[in-house]
């Protein structure tokens, strides 16, 4: 497949494939103004087919643009209706609406009738455009586990491969992020970056590119990396960044929005289905490119 | 004194200072370009005049630019003579030329002839100006301490409020950087930031706004803190950002930097005169802007 390098090109990917293969989503309480216009503006572009669970009347002109509709006033309960959907293999992605983050969450990590299989990890995975940049630029984790443990980077570095892949990249380049390029017990994570670069040498992330720890620009820049000597097959052009943990994850999350004027879509890998959690401050494209970064995703799973 | 927005105003408002009181500072093996020619940038501008500590045969045109020499030939030596001169009140400023970072740190740590007096903390201090941003953006630490103990978090506070008021601003607004806005003891830090709150209160950074914990986003944007419905004094105008880590302040630095094309400036506060140490890959007015700061920061110590 051709390597989606922004936002345009996901979206106008999506569309093509959803000629072929469309992909279907569960919508949560679409009840507010932005998810509406969101799922609206998904549906007119032919990004993906809705099933919307909750309170039609809270819907707008939805209802008559979705494949299906499911009645059910009670959010908590909408949610179990939504994961069912996946469960019963009706679904490929989910999206919130109206509903609180950790109730939505309720239903998906459920042990008995949840999306998480058991040892998977759930974990936030953010596509940024930079204005001037030549590609996106993928990260790990923003939102979602604070201080992630071995295990968790291993499955955190699976993921950011496997979103990478399913935009083009055939080799992704992943960049383990830290404030030096030195391996220290001073610097726990830097042990665990060792880890992940046996890991991938064993071929545990197919064919990818782990390497670190460096800093981010580094990592991106790469006139820094030849200035400062480093010599990875990174190359100063990662595609993907781990982050060492949330507060790193969460301030260059920031950064980018704030002061790069970055376009920016996110969601939650790690259960049996992509999941978009916008949030409240999104605007109505950036819940548009997570739909369709999730979408895309969705597809390369089923392939 | 006026409110220094920018860069261009920070060089103008030491040049001003200058015709009065000129900064003194001394430099450490200006033995390579790049330092070579942020010096003598920093003469022909009029900000400060210079000691120069090495070998003259290696300064180029310097030395006939310069206030005085002092030929030595072993760079350990060189920073330990360049201390002496802060210590022998000869010097307003320190800055790093061709000399290991850590060599020169050791001799401005020596317990005995060094520049920290007992019990303070030696910091980094950056100043970003992103292009459209209405004004500099402060932030600590990106370089030096890896993970603040809650007294070098009084100590940051302090400084970031210092190097404010020397850019002047009379009140400046600190935000303590996290990645959500709840105190919690599974995130450590917030409890530090209850207690910086608390010292900010009983007036321990003067006068001063303090709070947090705060995302960066809501920390600088004035829309994201009203959407959030965050109620904070900081009011999304945030103009000094306490980071939780190195690993934050790192990856905080390195986003504005290759995404946004930041300007940027920095500099060590908690010796007993600021400290420039700019890094190989800094441009020179990347080094001048930091030599700027310097002495602005010097210049309000003075006072």
């Amino acid at each position: 497949m051709q390597f989606i390098k922004d936002f345009t090109g996901l979206k106008a990917f999506v569309k093509a494939s959803a000629t072929i293969n469309k992909v279907r989503v569960v919508a949560v309480c679409p009840h507010d103004d932005h998810t509406r216009e969101a799922i609206e503006a998904a549906i007119k572009e032919g990004l993906a087919e809705f099933t919307l669970v909750g309170i039609p009347d809270k819907m707008g002109s939805l209802p008559s643009l979705a494949a299906h509709i499911i009645e059910e006033a009670d959010t908590d309960h909408a949610a179990y209706l939504a994961v069912e959907e996946v469960r019963q293999g009706r679904a490929d992605v989910m999206m919130k609406g109206l509903i609180n983050t950790d109730n939505l969450l309720r239903a998906v990590l459920n042990k008995e009738h949840g999306l998480l299989p058991a040892g998977k990890v759930l974990t936030h995975i953010t596509a940024a455009k930079v204005p001037g940049r030549h590609k996106l630029v993928f990260f790990s984790d923003a939102a979602v586990i604070p201080f992630p443990k071995p295990e968790q980077r291993t499955a955190q570095v699976a993921y950011l491969a496997q979103v990478c892949r399913a935009f083009g990249i055939e080799q992704p380049r992943i960049a383990l992020i830290h404030c030096t390029e030195k391996i220290s017990p001073k610097f726990p994570v830097t042990l665990d970056y060792q880890m992940l670069k046996e890991q991938c040498a064993q071929g545990l992330f197919g064919n990818a590119i782990v390497d670190g720890p460096m800093d981010a620009k580094t990592a991106v820049d790469i006139h820094s990396a030849q200035v400062k000597g480093i010599n990875s097959p990174i190359g100063g052009d990662a595609d993907a960044l781990l982050m060492p943990d949330i507060e790193a994850g969460n301030v260059f999350y920031k950064a980018l929005t704030c002061f790069a004027h970055a376009d920016i879509a996110g969601m939650l890998m790690g259960a049996s289905c992509p999941v978009v959690l916008p949030s409240r401050g999104d605007s109505t494209d950036s819940k548009l490119c997570s739909l369709a970064m999730a979408c895309a995703t969705a597809i390369a799973l089923k392939q």
